[in-house]
C-alpha cells in the first residue's frame, strides 16, 4: 500500500482549521473527501502542523495511504479537480517509504507571520496579514525576538489548550524583517506549542509599540504563565510556510 | 479652494472599474461617494489612471477640489471610514497646488503584472493573479519584452475601443523576473493605450510557452494590427504601481 506526501496550500479564512471538527468544514475534510471521490477510498491524512481556523498554509505537509499506485502529478492534478472550489491546492505529490510521517518524521517547521503597520485599511491585502495602525519599531522586534530563541519553557506563549505534555522547546528562528509598511516575522523550530507563534508575535508587537521593553518581554517568558502573554496575534496573518524532514533531527531555518 | 491628491489602494475585483459607469459601482464613484459623506460637497474626483474592471491598484493617484482646508490625516482616515467596507484606501492626502492634475500633470505609470506559472489552483493568490498552467520560459518573455521598449505604433496591443487619438507610445520599461512559480512583469511608461499592459503580457505569454518566437512578437508590434496580438491577459493579475509627476516629463522606471 503506497504512502504519498502531499505538499499543500490554502487559504484558511473558510475553514475552522486544518483538523476535523463537528462545528465546520476542516482542510483535512475537504481534502479527505477529494481522495474518497477520487480514489474511492476513505483514508485518513496527517498532517504536520495543525493549524488553527483562518490560518494560512504554503507549505502544509500530510500524508496519505492509497492502495492504487498513483503517478504523483496525476493524483495532484485529480485531487485538485475534486477540491474545487475549496481555496485548496495540492502543489505536488511524492510516493514516501512507510515509514515516513508527516508529523513524527518532521524535523523543522517554518512559519510566517505578515503584519501591515499602517493606518490605511486593507484591501488586496484583506484575510492575507494584521493590520497594526501604531507605529511599530522593527529594530526593537528583532532585538526582542532574538532573546526568545533557543531552548526555553514557552509556558507563557502557549495556548490554555495546548495538549502538549512538555512547554519545553527549542527555536531555532525568530527574525523580524520590515520592509515598507509590512513586517515579516519568520519563525523555525521542530515543533512549536498550540499559538506559539501567534504569542510571540503579538507580544513582539507591544514591544514595536514601546508598550514593552525588551526586558519586559524576557520577564514574561521567565514567568512561564500564560497571563503573563501580551496578546495572541490574529490568525488571518500567519502561514504555515514549509516543513523539513530527514535532516538527522536538526531544524535548518530557511 | 484646495485641492487634494489622494494616494490610493483598492483590489479592484468587486467594481466595473476606475470610471463610472451605468453597469455597476466603480471606484471613482464609491470614492465620490465617501467624499460627499464626509464633507458634504459633491466633488467629481479625476484619477491618473482608467483602470478597467477588475484591475487593481497599490498606488493609483486621483485630485479633489473642497472648499474646506482638511489636515491630509484627517481627510485620509475620514475617507477610509466612510468607504467601510469596500475594498478601497486612501493611503495619504497632499494638498497640493491648483495647477495640479491626477491625469495630465502625470509624466510616468507604472504597472506591475503577476503570473502564478503553476499546475495547482491559486489558493491565497486567487483573484490576486493569472494562473498560467503551461510551463513558461521566462528569459524568452524578457527577450521578447526588451523589443518592445522605445517609441512604437501600439496599434496591435490597444483595445479595439481604445480612444487614443493616436496609436504611438514610449514604452520606458517593461521587464520581466521570475522567482519560483511567480513571474513578474513590470511597465513604465507616461502614458498606456487601453489595455496595453494587458495585450503585451498575454502576448508575451504566447513567447513564454514557445507559441511565438521573438520575430513573432516585432512582426505582430510591426503590423500594427488588433488582430495580431496575442491574447489579452486577465485582469485580475494587473496593479496600477505608482503615478510619477513632476519630473520635467520623463519616466523614471522605478
Amino acid at each position: 500500500m503506497p504512502r504519498f506526501k502531499l505538499t499543500i496550500e490554502y487559504d484558511g479564512t473558510p475553514f475552522v482549521g486544518w483538523q476535523r471538527q463537528d462545528n465546520g468544514l476542516s482542510v483535512q475534510e475537504a481534502i479527505e473527501t477529494a481522495v474518497a471521490a477520487l480514489s474511492g477510498e476513505i483514508s485518513q491524512i496527517r498532517g504536520a502542523g495543525r493549524t488553527d481556523a483562518g490560518v494560512h498554509a504554503l507549505g502544509q505537509i500530510a500524508h496519505v495511504d492509497l492502495t492504487r499506485e498513483w503517478r504523483g502529478d496525476v493524483l495532484r492534478d485529480g485531487l485538485n479537480a475534486h477540491l474545487r472550489p475549496h481555496p485548496i491546492a495540492i502543489l505536488g505529490v511524492e510516493v514516501v517509504a512507510p515509514a515516513f510521517d508527516a508529523r513524527f518524521s518532521a524535523t523543522c517547521r517554518h512559519y510566517l507571520y505578515r503584519i501591515i503597520n499602517r493606518r490605511a485599511p486593507l484591501t488586496v491585502e484583506g484575510g492575507r496579514a494584521w493590520l497594526v495602525p501604531r507605529k511599530l519599531d522593527a529594530a526593537a522586534m528583532r532585538k526582542a525576538a532574538a532573546m526568545l530563541i533557543g531552548r526555553h519553557d514557552f509556558s507563557t506563549f502557549r495556548a490554555s489548550e495546548c495538549q502538549a505534555e512538555n512547554p519545553v522547546r527549542t527555536l531555532d528562528r525568530l527574525d523580524v524583517v520590515r520592509a515598507g509598511d509590512l513586517i515579516e516575522v519568520r519563525a523555525s523550530a521542530r515543533s512549536f506549542l498550540h499559538s506559539q507563534v501567534r504569542s510571540m508575535v503579538g507580544s513582539l508587537e507591544y514591544v514595536g509599540a514601546g508598550k514593552w521593553s525588551v526586558d519586559d518581554l524576557l520577564a514574561a517568558l521567565d514567568a512561564c504563565d500564560r497571563r503573563r502573554c501580551g496578546r495572541v496575534a490574529p490568525p488571518e496573518g500567519l502561514y504555515l510556510a514549509g516543513v523539513d524532514y530527514e535532516r538527522s533531527g536538526a531544524c535548518f531555518p530557511a
